[in-house]
């Protein structure tokens, strides 16, 4: 089978982190075209150098990385150092600058140049962010739609409770205006939300696991994700923190590790009680078509197996 | 212990029916002051009628019966026949015409007369359908509030899907403004949503149970939950339909089978997608004091055993 | 001619004083049913006391003044003490206390027993404040809108500027959703906003007039209107205040003084920045159909004639 | 004086031709660094080339011409044929395909390269369209904005009427979410909304004054305005139409034809009813310090001899 090609748009972030690690060590299944940053979980200016760090931890400082846009679409930067740390990749250890440089074009031509000089349906696009800079590729350039194989994308919150609001996860109401210009866009949708993502849970074993592989990317993510848990163990009561991130990668490599329906996916951007709540039509009660899979079952003892055989390849 | 006197405020419906069965069984532990209804299931002219249609089936044609709003606040009314039949209590074989009378005076205002001439804190108010008339009673004299124990109703969904719409259930959907004013009014709300009435599922094996009673009203409520599952058992697959309403009497009669959290409750009451969601904060993200006791879980066996005991009485 | 029989519904407020008054010097043309207060200007422990001294000083200890709701539907209420005074009718010299009671009667039930023992078309209703009474009562017994002729109101701002917001009037902002109900109800609307009220403008010499009536009524006009004055003159640099609310029973009496369109009317309760704006759609570009007449011109100097002539007859 | 250096963005329309050729027309005032077009009036194909049409007939064919985004931020594009006619020049009789090419550079990009190399508060942004370019530009490179000086542009209604809907004009209205983001961008803002341009009326006395001119130019032009007043005729009974976008040129080069007001300047983009009005704090009442001035008053006739004197040159 021919490696699929993508475009990884991220805002590490330790969950972002592993996705790309992931990524990066399955060059069977997919070809990075490139890793196109957004402001997120840290400013703009940390997610592209946390991204490029990331490609030198994964010897690959010949990855094209570029920065993107540095605020959403509408409402201010909220970000989330409670979470990531004031780095973003907190506990990882590795050195601030990356050997490796910045792309000068802006991460929305790159999805842009890229998408146009393809076949259609060839590119998968996989934001692991706020939706920013998909949202402006396709504003500015709307014929790259039909370029678009699938958008795979992590965030959202469908079926139960948000974490950045009751009802909202982070990377959607961060920019949800950016999430409505990408669900009405006409491109096929696969949405990981955490209604699948809090189902695979970094618990002390699976960390053991992780650090027992013993090298040095091994080493890095057993810092990071020790780090990373320690929110999530505080707020739930979890022994551990969800893989956001990496879900997407994961269905990407082995797409049955994961369980979703086909249905009506919609954003609320008018109301601050609710903004950024991802409205799937779970029960098919409104009539409208599917413009999404939603993922909300996972075997996480699979998936945690894949995490960890892809991290042993580095 | 002297009986907690409340008022019971419904849109029959065969599940307020068996609530208000359950009540009527259980002067023990309630004095039933009076039973307001409100248009919801069906139109008030059917849920008036229905609610004394049930008073007789009691054995309780003495039980006064008031006849409240006919439309919701704001919102036109929208009714679910599609659940409950065109009579709201279809499959009940009960008398069209019950053998008892209707009160003159207006459901608000026996609400509010009952309040004002109570002590602080003794009334309980238990709304089984759309909150319209508690909102306009505390409108119309907001000095009840003090008079009121708890507001303990059936509505919303808080971590889970809805049912009218993805968001929304049914009764705070058509009323989400007097939802608004009941949940900002200061009084103590106790909330039993889909998130528990979707765990107390009227298995066959259950509906055995009731109908192997053997009494009329046992025949009657056999006969109503027969026809009432048939939508919960195509829509989703389930093996039966909750019985939504009766949670708020069997909480009354023995909280032990239920749990909760305390938390701030809010609904959303401005846009058109998220249109009725009961916005918990299970996560304290807010900041908000809590004001209700969501409720998120069921001892459904023990549940079912008390609806048994309860209809056997009758 | 036979009287036309009208219920006053207000919240007084030396403008809503000016109506009344003219009102109950006009019996000729109008049969006051009855006095109805609401929250609004200022509480409603002071309009309706506010309401008893204006009949009082009318000569008028007879007629009946009912208290309504003391609160909004929805919003909290926010009063206008920097417009009227902390009484509500600073400036008038008046008692506090008026010598005649008040009604036991809820004003929203003295609306719907006398709508309800009226014939179809037969009962104009106008509103001076706030609408929630009026809503209230729709809520409650629907059943009455048959039998308003009209619904004659001051409030709302059309084409031009809001007072309270940049885009609302302060009665309409007040209580938005009654708006809404009253707006939706079937019932014909006649509406006078800032659009025409700021075209009747209390100068200096049109107030020497009235104070040179020289009756006590004229003294206590005069002296409300040179306290009430002082805000416009303040904020507009106009020479004066609108004599908002007396413009709804000037054309009462006198309708060829007033010019208006027949539109579609509406009123926005979902955004906090334009909470409260009448939308009227002037211009027929939504192709809705008309249900209110809004107002937009006014022969002033015939209006502040009327005003005197009827203060006048006190 | 240095003429002004302006990148004026525009969707031509009638009225934006008209303001193009007095751009042009006037060297020693304004500099045209290029035009850029966008979806409005008609889609974006057919404003780039009437843009194009609009320079060859100014004698300007070395003018660059930009296309920009082809659909707005969120909202389905909504145009307006039925007062432009389906080419956006109707009436124009100039040729289909204009003897200039267009620019392979998107118009977002060129509106980025030329404030970035740019001074400090060196660049002037005229839109007379929606604000979709401009604020895609914001989005994907926000550090622009310190390089505005202003954004004078032609569009909303902020104290009277709107003409695409009851509330709203016709550019913001198409892309409100651009309107916000330009209106928070911290760079100043000069606004000709309807308030002014309503009082700027092509008259036939002002058509004849223009075909007087008697140049190829002053025919286009009549042609042009004569099949575009007859919308306005139509509408408001007004003996023609405002000459809307050239209001914004005719203030650059002589800004005493014209009054505002600096106030705080806002955007409603959550209601349907309300969805793209203007909300400007005319009299100061939410206390927000003042982010534009909005204009309300122009000389008209000085406005339409300075349109003259324009066209006369060309």
């Amino acid at each position: 089978m021919t490696p699929r090609p993508v475009i990884i748009d991220c805002d590490p972030g330790q969950d972002d982190a592993v996705a790309l690690l992931m990524a990066l060590a399955s060059p069977e299944s997919l070809k990075v075209l490139g890793i196109t940053c957004v402001a997120g979980n840290v400013p703009l200016d940390l997610t592209q150098r946390n991204a490029r760090r990331v490609c030198v931890l994964a010897g690959r400082p010949d990855m094209p990385v570029f920065a993107g846009c540095p605020r959403p679409l509408i409402r201010p930067l909220g970000t989330a150092e409670a979470v990531h740390g004031q780095t973003g990749l907190d506990g990882s250890g590795l050195p601030e600058e990356p050997a490796m440089p910045l792309q000068d074009r802006h991460a929305v031509d790159f999805i842009i140049d890229t998408c146009l000089s393809a076949e259609d349906g060839e590119i998968t696009l996989c934001p692991l962010g706020p939706l920013t800079n998909i949202a402006v590729a396709i504003v500015k350039a709307p014929q790259i739609v039909p370029k678009i194989r699938e958008i795979v994308f992590m965030g959202g919150a469908a079926l139960g409770p948000g974490n950045r609001t009751p009802m909202a996860e982070f990377n959607i109401v961060t920019d949800p205006h950016a999430a409505q210009v990408v669900f009405e866009s006409g491109a096929p949708l696969v949405m990981f939300g955490l209604d699948v993502t809090h189902t695979v849970i970094t618990t002390p074993a699976r960390l053991d696991a992780i650090r027992a592989i013993g090298t040095p990317v091994a080493a890095a993510v057993t810092g990071m994700l020790t780090f990373y848990d320690r929110h999530d163990i505080e707020r739930y009561g979890d022994p551990g923190a969800p893989l956001h991130d990496p879900c997407v990668i994961a269905w990407l490599l082995k797409p049955e590790l994961f369980r979703g329906k086909d249905v009506h996916l919609a954003v609320e951007t008018n109301s601050p009680l609710t903004m950024g709540r991802t409205v799937a039509d779970w029960w098919g009660v409104t009539g409208n078509a599917p413009n999404a899979t939603v993922m909300d079952r996972a075997d996480s003892d699979g998936f945690y197996a894949l995490v960890v055989d892809r991290l042993s390849r580095l």
